[in-house]
C-alpha cells in the first residue's frame, strides 16, 4: 500500500469518526467554552490514527463496520482529552500547527474541557451493551479502564523523572515509560478492542497485543526522530520543541550517555532550565552534539528493529485471514513507521 | 439528631470509605508521585460527606451496608478528583488546613493524579454488576457520567463569567450554577444512586432528587458564608480566600446589586486582578461593604429558605420508612447545613 493509498484510508476513517464525534458531543446548548472546545482538536487536521487501526483492526478479522465505529470514536476523544492534559502538564507551545487549547484558553479552561471529554467518553462505551452484548461490552469498558490507567502510569513515570531531573536512563526505562504513556492507548488498546469487538481467540488477542507494542513504541521513536530532523509545516508542532520542553526522548537520552563528562553536564544545566530560559544558543549545542553521536540514526534503528518485529507478528495473524484492504493497510502501518521519517 | 451525632456517624462512614478506597487503589506499586498522592486529600481531614448521604440514604431505605459501600468509596474518589482540578483551576492555596496539591506537587502531577483518580472509578462501578446486578450497576453507570458531565458544565459556567469578567447576575443564575457545578455530583448523585440500590419507586427518586438539590445548594451558600465568617482553624480553608481568587458566591453577588455604581467600579477593578497583585486594604474594602449592606445575613435567609424546602420534601419521602438511625442523620443534614455556620 503507497503512503497515498494510506493517507486516503485514514482520511476516510477520520471523516466517519468525526461525524461519529459531532453526535456524541451535544450540538446547541448553552455552553460556550466547553462543548464547542471539545471538538477544536478533532478539527485541527488529525490523523486519526488511532481509530483508523481500531476500524481497520476490526474489518480484517471480519468485523462490521456499524460495530466498531462508535467505540472508534471514543478512542479518538480519548485522545484529544489526554493531548489536552498533556499539552499543559508538558508546557506544549503548538498542537496540530495552531496554539494549543490552554495557551488560547488558558490553563483552567483547557483542564475542564478534557475532564468534560472524560464524562462523555462513558456513555457510548455503555451503548456497546446494546449492539455487541453485554459480555463484550463489558470487556470493552474493562478495557478502557486499563488503558486510561496505563496513560497515567506513563505519564507519572516521566513527571517523576522530571521532578527529580533523572537524566541517565536506560533504552528499557524508555521503551516502558512510552509503552504505557502513548502506546497502550494509541495501539494496543484500539487493537485488542477491536480483537474483542470480533470475538478474537487468544491467541489472536495475544499476537494483536505484540504488534501494538511493537508498532506503537517504533512510532513514538519516529515522532521524536521527526521532531528534531523533520518538517516543521508538515509536522504540525514546533521543530526541537522537544529539547526546549526538555523532553524525554531515545535520541536525547543515547546522545546524553555517549556524550562527555561536561558535555553531560552543560546540557544537564539546560534541560533543567524552564523553557523561557533556554536560549537559541544552548538549543544548538544540545542538537550538535545529537548529530555528532549520531543519536539520531541510533534511534532510527531502533525503531526500524521494532517495526521489524510487528511486521512478522503481523504475518503470523493474518495468514489465516482473506486479503482485504484493511489488512493491507495494517501492513503498511509498520512500513510507514520507517518511511515517514525519510 | 445532635452535631457530635452526626458528626459520628459521618466519621464512622468516612472510616469504612478510605478503607474502601485503599482497596480500590493499587498499592506497593513502584508509581511514586501517582497512587501514593491519591490518598493526600481523603487522608486528611474530611467530612466524607458524600458517601454519608449515600450510605444514610441507602440504608434509611431498607439497603444493605455492603451494597452500597464500594460506590459511596467511588463518590468520594470523584469528589477528590474534582477538588485536585478545582484547586489548580481556581489558583486556591489551602485545601483541608494544609496546601493545595498543586502548590505541593506542581500543576502537572496533580492533573495528572486528578485523572489517575476518573480511571480508577470505573471498574468498581463494573464491579456492582456482580454484587447489584446488570440492570442497577448500568443505571449507576449512566448517573456517574451524569454527574462528571453537570460537574464539568457548572464549572463551565463559572470559568465564562471569570474569562468574560461578567459580575451583573441573577441569584438564579449563581443557583443553576452551584447546583451543577457542585451540588448534583455531592447530594443528588449521592441520592439518586442510593435509590437505585434499593429499588426505589419514580415517586421516591424524585423526592430524592429535590432533596438534595435544596439541601446541595444551601449547604453551598453556607460554606461561602463560613469562608467570610468562619473560624480558619476549624474551617481548613483561608478566610475569605473566595475574594481572594474573585470566587463568584451569593454573597458578593448581593453585595455588587446593592452596591453604589462608584463601589461597583472599585470591587470590579480588584476582582478583575490576579490574585497576587490584590491588596489587604481592596480585600478589607470589600469585606466591610459586604457588611454594610448584609449580604451574608441575606446569603443566610436563602439558605435556610432552601433547607426548609428540604426538610419538607423529607418528611414526603419517610412517612413510610421505618424509623432508623440512617434517617435520623438525614434529617439532621438539613437542619446542621444551617447550624454549622452559627
Amino acid at each position: 500500500m503507497q503512503t497515498a493509498t494510506l493517507t486516503q484510508y485514514m482520511e476516510e476513517c477520520r471523516e466517519l469518526v468525526i461525524a461519529e464525534i459531532e453526535r456524541i458531543i451535544p450540538q446547541n446548548r448553552y455552553q460556550p467554552i466547553l462543548y464547542e472546545l471539545m471538538l477544536e482538536y478533532p478539527r485541527r487536521a488529525g490523523k486519526a490514527l488511532r481509530p483508523s487501526l481500531c476500524i481497520a483492526t476490526s474489518r480484517a478479522m471480519g468485523g462490521r463496520l456499524q460495530d466498531v465505529v462508535r467505540t472508534a470514536a471514543v478512542l479518538e476523544l480519548f485522545h484529544n482529552a489526554f493531548l489536552i492534559h498533556d499539552d499543559i502538564e508538558d508546557g506544549s507551545l503548538m498542537r496540530r500547527g495552531l496554539p494549543t487549547l490552554h495557551r488560547e484558553y488558558g490553563v483552567s479552561i483547557a483542564i475542564n474541557v478534557g475532564d468534560g471529554i472524560f464524562a462523555l467518553c462513558l456513555q457510548p462505551l455503555l451503548d456497546n451493551m446494546e449492539t455487541l452484548g453485554i459480555g463484550k461490552a463489558i470487556k470493552i469498558l474493562d478495557m478502557t479502564s486499563r488503558m486510561v490507567r496505563e496513560s497515567v502510569e506513563g505519564q507519572a513515570i516521566e513527571l517523576d523523572w522530571i521532578r527529580r531531573q533523572c537524566w541517565a536512563l536506560r533504552d528499557r526505562d524508555y521503551c516502558l515509560m512510552a509503552y504505557k504513556k502513548t502506546c497502550w492507548y494509541s495501539f494496543v488498546a484500539p487493537m485488542l478492542i477491536s480483537g474483542t469487538i470480533v470475538g478474537a481467540s487468544r491467541t489472536e488477542m495475544a499476537m494483536l497485543r505484540k504488534y501494538g507494542a511493537y508498532v506503537g513504541v517504533a512510532f513514538q521513536i519516529q515522532d521524536d526522530i521527526l521532531n528534531i530532523v523533520g518538517d516543521e509545516q508538515r509536522y504540525g508542532k514546533e521543530m526541537c520543541g522537544d529539547l526546549w520542553e526538555g523532553k524525554y526522548t531515545l535520541i536525547l537520552l543515547h546522545m546524553l550517555r555517549n556524550a562527555t563528562y561536561e558535555e553531560q553536564l552543560a546540557c544537564v544545566r539546560t534541560l533543567q532550565k524552564p523553557r523561557e530560559e533556554k536560549t537559541e544558543r544552548e538549543i544548538s549545542y544540545m542538537y550538535d552534539l545529537i548529530c555528532r553521536y549520531g543519536s539520531v540514526d541510533y534511534a532510527r534503528d531502533v525503531a526500524q528493529h521494532l517495526a521489524c518485529k510487528a511486521q512478522r507478528d503481523f504475518q503470523r495473524l493474518t495468514q489465516s485471514l482473506p486479503p482485504s484492504v484493511h489488512q493491507d493497510f495494517l501492513r503498511a502501518m509498520a512500513d510507514h513507521v520507517i518511511e515517514r521519517v525519510r
